[in-house]
């Protein structure tokens, strides 16, 4: 740390990296850019890098002297004031994070899974050692949407938070709502494209959605959400012929995260694959696309889309965060204001239209058999297609959207279906996403 | 002020609203809502109202002695912490706000005329006090738009900001476009809806959004714009015939203010309707949404959308901005990592596809006369419609489709082109905006 290389008018912040992949990368890059050009008056140094393999070649030049496999190098340096974890996962990340905060230093992340599942307590660790614990980068990529409701909605009681928060899925739904593709193809060229890993559990199942959304929770809500609470179902399930029925019904399927609060029924917090009408600007967010729509009492609805991942759009969240440490700006652990959290609401009595679609015996009386088993769940039918027609197996498909109905009833009506002699096989059930209108 | 009423772990931050219209009057139900219900750690309380009229009956309950028509009711009284000003208007607004600041009070206004035209000032003398000017509500109503500019996206360099921020235009030009009406009966019935003032002129001749995008322009560009050196046009030129033809070649219609940057032609500031692609995001915001895309070197393009006006959206931002003072984040003025300015450019360098409508002649060679004037121009035609041949006057609709040309090359061959025997009249001259593709 040469004094002589400090600008004049305020110092040198040191930043140490736990991670230097193609996002640690991008962030040295960007941070290394802006030293150099222009702004003098918020300098930054990375003073230490922790990387697995410090062989490996890295996509920004960086001293190779500050780069380490050593954790410490970065969380007991002194030289660094601001950590920036984009390790991911949940260990070592806690360990690393706890640590830097009670060492004094803040810290930026973009690890959405520790912040979900034990952000609270992180929080509570910045808040005794009176450092930042920040992490734009862990919802959504570059679009601001942690800092909004950190900062800049914090007037409205937010009422409702709907969001395509992963690209992975989204991709894959874009392809195969436009290509009548299916699943497992789409998967096959998403993982060639990079776009999806080799082990693709954490984006179809929906755990990073999970994940993304509990962070959006804790903070719209000031609610903790544990996993078990969260509804939770993946895209493996959904089949070209669903985009084929949905389309025809006015219907596109996305994977939406959800957290929606009422003061009487409480949170509820939800990851599932959902039909969207046509006419909302939700299903128009194609491709890697992320989009989060947040709903307050005061703001109305109000929409946020961007690149919801990619190396540079996360840098960007990353670096804003790091430049807002400098700054001096107030952090979440800051906020007095922070009203009761909301009782947890179960998704049995979430309400809402179904699409089910159901392999059937092709022959009369078989619709009865089902309405009545609909029926006696207290579920309505609003309407019936039959389609592809078997006559080699005198099958059918059958597809039912119902009226809304309790989540409970129809687990119940499916139970029962599922023993009908005439149903052959419940291929889906999906639920369709209700937009209230706003007077 | 008395003692026994104030919270434990805070004092009370007095308010001061300069004026009491729909927006006051929402900002004063949200202070007073949150005051009595579930924040007693950001306490708030309305000490000073200035109203015109004050006998006026107001949308909120307010105890009357604390309303005058007096302006050294807010500005001078030590109990205002916070100056609203939500009067509007550059007189008297640039003075009391000034008097305000120099008093060592934070202002939070809504006012974009004042900005716009006085805003540097302003913000020096709020930087020279040590106090804030925020101003959230100016631009987009309730969407967070200044707030992640200001803190969120720092880390870029933006490349542009196009916006739709305008409700009443895009009103009117999302009824012409749906409904195939014409300019003054839409205005009518906005009008007569309370959309549209008495007196459009602010709106429909393009001010307010002039006045939003330079408020928009100086702190993404970190660049004063005067007024003169913004393109200005309204909409009273645009016709349902416009939209007739525009839509078949695949575009609708909205009043677009855009300002883009690069570091060797500088700033572009401009206001004027646009052709827009029906592919992109923009086509699609209807009403009086207001949309916001800002493009960053590193996040790549991120879109802001939502209620561009009413009292409770705008009141969100106002609030926004005052918790926000309470808890001590930093303001604009803190800023010290501010990039040189960019050069102003002219608009006669801007290049773009331009919709060209003329009535002419329906008689052999006149496409000739008119394809040489613009070849000598320097500009290429891309396609040529011919429509709504008029045997009685022999005359027809020609709508051409340039290719990218330079505006002072455009705007020489439009005076040329009004001198051509063949050409009757030139109705209509629209610029195709272009989105440029990202890699």
């Amino acid at each position: 740390m040469a004094a002589a290389a400090r600008p004049a008018r305020s110092e040198t912040t040191g930043i140490g990296l736990l991670g230097l992949g193609v996002v640690g990368s991008a962030v040295a890059r960007a941070i290394v850019g802006r030293h150099g050009s222009g702004d003098p008056n918020v300098p930054l140094t990375v003073r230490a890098v922790v990387v697995q393999d410090p062989q490996r070649k890295r996509a920004v030049d960086l001293d190779r002297s500050i780069i380490s496999t050593d954790a410490d190098s970065v969380i007991a340096n002194p030289e660094v004031g601001i950590v920036v974890e984009l390790m991911g996962g949940e260990d070592p990340a806690f360990d690393y994070i706890s640590r830097s905060l009670n060492g004094g230093k803040h810290v930026v992340t973009a690890n959405k899974e520790v912040l979900c599942k034990r952000g609270g307590e992180l929080l509570a660790i910045a808040a005794e050692n009176d450092v930042q614990l920040l992490y734009e980068a862990s919802v959504g990529g570059g679009i601001p949407i942690i800092g909004p409701l950190m900062n800049d909605l914090t007037a409205n009681r937010i009422q409702s938070i709907r969001a395509i928060i992963n690209g992975t899925t989204n991709f894959i739904l874009t392809k195969m709502a436009h290509e009548g593709a299916d699943f497992n193809d789409v998967l096959a060229e998403a993982q060639s494209l990079g776009y999806a890993e080799t082990d693709p559990t954490a984006d179809v199942d929906g755990f990073d959605s999970l994940y993304k959304i509990s962070v959006l929770a804790r903070l719209a809500f000031h609610t903790e959400v544990s996993i078990d609470a969260i509804h939770r179902e993946g895209i493996r399930g959904v089949h070209a012929k669903d985009f084929r029925y949905a389309s025809e019904l006015g219907f596109t399927i996305k994977l939406l995260a959800v957290a929606q609060a009422n003061e009487k029924s409480g949170l509820l917090t939800r990851v599932h694959p959902a039909l969207i009408p046509l006419s909302v600007p939700m299903a128009s967010v194609n491709g890697v696309l992320n989009a989060v729509e947040v709903e307050g009492d005061l703001v109305g609805r109000l929409w946020f889309q961007g690149p919801g991942a990619g190396p540079e759009p996360t840098a960007s969240a990353v670096l804003g965060d790091i430049l807002r440490i400098v700054r001096g700006g107030p952090g979440a652990s800051t906020r007095a204001d922070v009203p009761a959290p909301f009782d947890i609401a179960s998704m049995d009595d979430h309400v809402c239209q179904y699409y089910l679609r159901l392999t059937v015996a092709d022959r009369p009386g078989v619709l009865a058999s089902i309405a009545k088993v609909l029926g006696d769940a207290d579920i309505s039918i609003g309407s019936v297609l039959q389609k592809d027609i078997d006559p080699e197996n005198e099958s059918a498909d059958l597809v039912i959207m119902t009226h809304p109905a309790r989540e409970a009833n129809m687990q119940n009506a499916v139970s029962s279906l599922k023993r009908l002699d005439a149903v052959m096989r419940l291929d889906s059930l999906l639920r369709v996403e209700t937009y209230p209108s706003r007077s």
